[in-house]
């Protein structure tokens, strides 16, 4: 089912904007839309309008709108981290300038707004308002983010609230506006938004803890990359809480350079990891927002198949690392 | 009746955003809103409620939506030009950073959009689609005229619809979202955008004009400004389909140069134009487009007082060079 939900989604994103003018305005869309990657926002909505009317198709178009968003701030994030690259291929402001970045990525969250009406004018209105609402907690997100970075007091409930805006709610309202267009009532909608919540914090918090302790033949990206580079993680903050003031000073010592050659630097800080229980602590946290969101599903009001297809999902999602 | 308009809205418009967090996100909102300026966008919203209602207050939140549009689309295009200041003050990207401004006029942008939840369903699903409509082709237009300061070969009916997208169709939104607020009919709402079209054009090339042959005193901005940056306008356009290959050729020469001293070319390329007859075809097609855009004005079904004011606001707005 996962893979004709995919299937169907290629389909009605892929070339629809590709023939329109100024082309030095829409080939940069249709540029990062041809992006592939998993497509899991757009997914989840399929899945939510599935679950409550038996119907996915009618949630393309809100699909679209999320994964159009998605692409938009992934656009606007890869010129303010500079990033040359995007999956392997140049990222919009590489291969064009960062001006055609900055212009096409914002028709791009246009766009997104548009798809969403083809929706009756109540249905359009309730999905009008939590993409906005949405949109402008990712935005905040993205700024707490940048303003971490820069701060050494940030603590867990602030980065938790961080991780929470600038990914866990785009995964929720995603849910949410399939569960709306496939009929819920607002309360199992606001359940199934509360599921996408408590997954996306654990999803995130996970990608913390993979980056320093996963398997480098599955995660996908180089493991240690946030050691590397120094960054904030959940694994960090809470190391940083120990009572263990030398493994604490050794820490913020690694922290505060970035050796030529990392190997050293990984090994020890992933000890410190572990030995200030921080590691065991984190997988903890990432079992209790999975089981936070499991713990739902049987309030959301969809048959016992259905349940066991968003269970099933929710786990392959979470055992990434196996 | 204008000024209790523009200090109604100033009033709703201001502080809104102050207080919120984060901070790095909406400090630098609030400061471009604080900006001030004519608000003549907001202000023709409120016109069109209240010509169609009598009542421009249930307005306010739809001048809000386009002014928070209009200043987004002056944040990013600032960074866009490097410009260092707007109206005498610093820019956001100067004042902040780049990355600043992208994120806070992203942000300005699901702001303007979340203005419009405020009005009941059917209403607001009309106004999300104009709003959508008008942004996207302000997105085009800008595009437009970045690929037009490239390319030698732009054609008059090119240029018109470029500044048409760039500027007089969110003239035109105003208006029509003003007079859908008011009750309007479908058809009442789309001469009234048609007028804010034709007014919009009319004062684009108005804007051109007086660049080059505007008075000093009142202008507002530095006289032949345009000539110095070698701008593509409508004067330059037309002066460029001109038989007379000698002066057209004299036109090129200045035009593909910046001397230090600029007084000599500002006054050779002012005769050039005259000579050529573009000044006063230039002066024709502005009267065209106001002529065009008040012969809508008696099938607007608003009452006599009201067309008489909304025909004075056009003549004033477009007597301002005397």
């Amino acid at each position: 089912m996962l893979s004709e939900y995919k299937i169907s989604f290629e389909e009605a994103l892929l070339n629809q904007y590709a023939a329109r003018e100024p082309k030095g305005l829409y080939e940069p869309i249709d540029y990062i839309l041809q992006d592939g990657g998993k497509r899991l926002r757009p997914i989840l909505v399929l899945m939510g309008s599935q679950f409550y009317s038996g119907d996915y198709k009618r949630a393309l178009s809100a699909a679209k709108a999320v994964e159009i968003f998605h692409n938009f701030t992934l656009l606007h994030d890869d010129i303010m981290d500079a990033a040359p690259l995007r999956r392997g291929r140049q990222t919009v402001h590489e291969k064009w300038d960062t001006n055609t970045a900055i212009l096409s990525g914002d028709a791009m969250l246009i766009l997104a707004y548009q798809q969403l009406e083809e929706y009756e004018a109540q249905l359009q209105v309730a999905l009008f308002r939590l993409f906005s609402k949405t949109a402008l907690e990712v935005c905040e997100g993205q700024q707490w983010d940048v303003e971490f970075e820069l701060r050494s007091d940030v603590t867990i409930p602030e980065y938790l609230h961080m991780i929470t805006y600038k990914t866990a709610v785009l995964v929720a309202c995603a849910f949410k506006m399939g569960a709306l267009i496939g009929g819920a009532t607002t309360e199992q909608a606001q359940l199934l938004y509360d599921f996408g919540l408590n997954l996306g914090i654990a999803f995130q918090i996970q990608d913390d803890y993979l980056d320093a302790f996963g398997n480098p033949e599955t995660f996908g990206k180089q493991v240690g990359g946030d050691i590397i580079e120094n960054k904030k993680t959940y694994l960090y903050l809470l190391t940083k809480q120990s009572d263990n003031k030398t493994l604490v000073e050794e820490l913020e010592q690694w922290f505060s350079g970035q050796p030529q050659d990392p190997t050293e630097k990984i090994a020890r800080v992933k000890h410190i990891f572990q030995e200030t229980n921080a590691a065991a602590r984190t997988q903890e946290a990432i079992e209790k927002f999975t089981d936070d969101a499991l713990q739902t599903i049987e309030q959301l009001g969809i048959s016992e198949d259905n349940q066991k297809v968003l269970r099933a999902f929710a786990l392959k999602l979470m055992q990434r690392q196996s």
